[in-house]
């Protein structure tokens, strides 16, 4: 047998052995009842009311989103059929583009497939530019933007401690003066829920000449007067050179994109590779996004609504006595702690109270930390969420605990 | 001026002067009326005939792939909603990779966000698995693949002649004999239009016991009985071990996958980065692409007609005396041979003759070869032809050369 298929198997008995072997569950999203979906488990056919969709703003599923999808595959297709310099770029793309760039207070914005590839393909291409870049990486950042940062193969990268000011203050101060520096971050950290002091970070920023990066991906659609972001809501949007997000998430469709000035943007769209080299996004995603975009800008009273059902889930929890993570997003994580646990717990909601939410395990999170991340939205009740502290009550608080954590 | 922003603008002006700054045309597809599109230039709307889509079975318009992404919005909405793992995985993305895994005889398939990140994040993850692995990557393999094969961090990595067998084995021989090895090659290589020698590969790879990694993108849908591409064609899909194929160009929809033997795709979809942290294909994407996928096994006849097409239109240009590169499959490239003069070509054939082919250059094709690339399909009439022919002939062979090239 060759040696990569012995690997395959030992790293599969491996990863089962501790418990985050991943099975996905099948979930079909009921446009009409979401945040109910279909689930076909043991040859039963139910209804489970999901509570991990990062469709935030249950706008995936918005009549006016979807019929924009609708519009576009009956006008133009299933497909864009080609990359954007080769017969892929539509006025769609042109109109999302201008109403991203918008968004942010932006000269431009630039398309890409996903928020991932966004991530990687403008962190590599920035990071390439120059020989002797230095990048001032938050501890937490996600894999997109580790991935982006290691493709800037003579840059000088410097992880500093999540969040942690003095931390990177100290390693600013001892990259040379004069060398390019740049500093990469998120807004909301999707795990913890934990959002970054970005005043704090501009103002770094400035005292030692250094370019900004934002990831918004959990943040565009639901933070500041408009969706722009957690920078929009801080009123440092206008400090950030490149504010990058994903339409995936808070505007409930695909695809990712980063905005800044004009010169920068057209370099980056002249350059990177991963926006080069392949096909444009479907022209039913883009007008679904754009729709969404547009529509989000005037719907504050939808913001306010995911973080007064946020906050009555994380009170629910409390007052349950339920391990909830400390959280200052929309994000409701709740500590397990164990990888088999965890799985245990997600498989017990969904059989036997006919709810879902997903078990987090490494390499989401590090070993020690597994958990169940809640994300409820504008369309989970109170009584949905009594319902739900009754069910983990009973998984968590009346059992025997499965391990020795 | 930060350092970073003086480099943009020197990279920009020089790309210009270079010739190969590239402006996009936005052109509206139009599903009804494919491979015309609406586009606005100057003022101006006018319908143009598209020589340049990948969409090269013309499936993207197809009623029923149309009908399919339709219904799935309607039913699912217009985004996953989660990765993979997080709540985005639903039936029919469980049924679209089971159609696919069946297309190539294989016993599983993993679906990613496009053929680049398929590829990208494949190949990192196979050669991250084993500290020494050598891989042999043809001189022509697409950036994906060579994007992917870098990031494997501690693989030697030996770059062979283009489709050079002679080259190949060479460099299999001088390897260590019991180091793990990988051949990453394409079928069908989109620029040239050349098609790889798949059986002397395979024979190679077992001579050396070398595993097989082949990016079908330009083949799926097209080549086969079935549309399983040229390794269907040839016979030989049972012997590569991971065949990789895009859903947006022969099947016209979005979306990239892998397919392989059970436990290797195992491994990578419990490993691979850009599988694992970025948000599953849309609901109407993906039934698109299954509706597209399960027409095309059935439908000889279209691949029939794609390659009349194509031939067609080579023996038109060959017989105008127009300088049509050798080409074995279905893409049909003009050489230019400069930059500046291919986009002039282009955009005198759109301003003049209403006609649009993509002008391709660096870094998309090496300098000096830029050239031209028509991908005529199922919906280009001999009558389309010959009026093509008779502009480029207008355009090309009574004027003066622009460049002294
Ligand atoms: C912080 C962060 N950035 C980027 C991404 C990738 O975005 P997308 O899902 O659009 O690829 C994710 C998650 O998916 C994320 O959590
Ligand atoms: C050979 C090859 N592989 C992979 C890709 C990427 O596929 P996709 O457009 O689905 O990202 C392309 C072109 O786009 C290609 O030409």
């Amino acid at each position: 047998m060759h040696k990569f298929l012995v690997k395959c198997d030992e790293a599969l008995k491996e990863i089962s052995a501790q418990g985050r072997y991943r099975r996905f569950v099948a979930l079909e999203k009921l446009a009409d009842r979401f945040p109910y979906y279909s689930v076909t488990m043991e040859g039963r056919t139910r209804d489970i009311l999901v509570w991990s969709s990062n469709d935030y703003l249950a706008m995936g599923t918005d009549p006016v989103v979807i019929e924009a999808s609708i519009e576009a595959a009956r006008r133009m297709g299933a497909g864009a059929g080609g990359t954007r310099n080769i017969a892929g770029s539509s006025p769609l793309h042109v109109a999302l583009e201008e109403e991203l760039a918008d968004l942010h207070g932006k000269d431009a914005a630039l398309l890409f497939t996903s928020g991932y590839v966004s991530n990687q393909a403008t962190l590599s291409a920035i990071l390439n530019s120059l020989p002797d870049w230095h990048v001032f990486s938050d501890a937490q950042n996600h894999n997109s933007m580790i991935v982006g940062i290691k493709d800037g193969r003579k840059a000088s990268v410097h992880v500093f401690k999540h969040n942690d000011m003095a931390d990177l203050e100290r390693l600013l101060a001892a990259a040379p003066a004069d060398a390019p520096k740049l500093i990469a971050f998120e807004s909301v950290y999707s795990m913890d829920g934990d959002i970054a002091p970005l005043k704090e970070i501009c103002d770094l920023a400035d005292r030692y000449n250094a370019l900004t990066y934002l990831d918004e991906v959990h943040a565009v659609g639901m933070y500041g007067a408009h969706g722009g972001g957690v920078s929009e809501r801080d009123g440092v949007a206008h400090r950030i050179t490149i504010i990058e997000g994903t339409l995936a998430k808070g505007f409930g469709c695909h695809g990712g994109y980063v905005t800044g000035d004009f010169k920068v943007l057209d370099y980056i769209r002249s350059v990177a590779a991963g926006f080069i080299f392949t096909t444009a996004l479907p022209p039913p995603t883009v007008a679904a996004a754009l729709a969404s975009v547009r529509m989000l800008k005037a719907d504050s009273a939808r913001r306010a609504l995911l973080f007064d059902r946020a906050e009555t889930l994380k009170a629910k929890f409390r007052a349950a006595g339920l391990p909830v993570m400390a959280s200052s997003s929309h994000i409701v994580p709740l500590m397990i702690g164990d990888a088999a646990k965890a799985t245990q717990v997600s498989m017990r909601l969904i059989r036997e109270f006919g709810m879902y939410a997903t078990p987090i395990n490494y390499p989401t999170v590090p070993q020690g930390t597994e958990r169940l991340r809640f994300t409820p939205g504008p369309k989970h009740s109170d009584a949905m969420m009594d319902e739900l502290v009754g069910a983990l009550q009973k998984i968590l608080l009346s059992e025997p605990a499965v391990t020795g954590a």
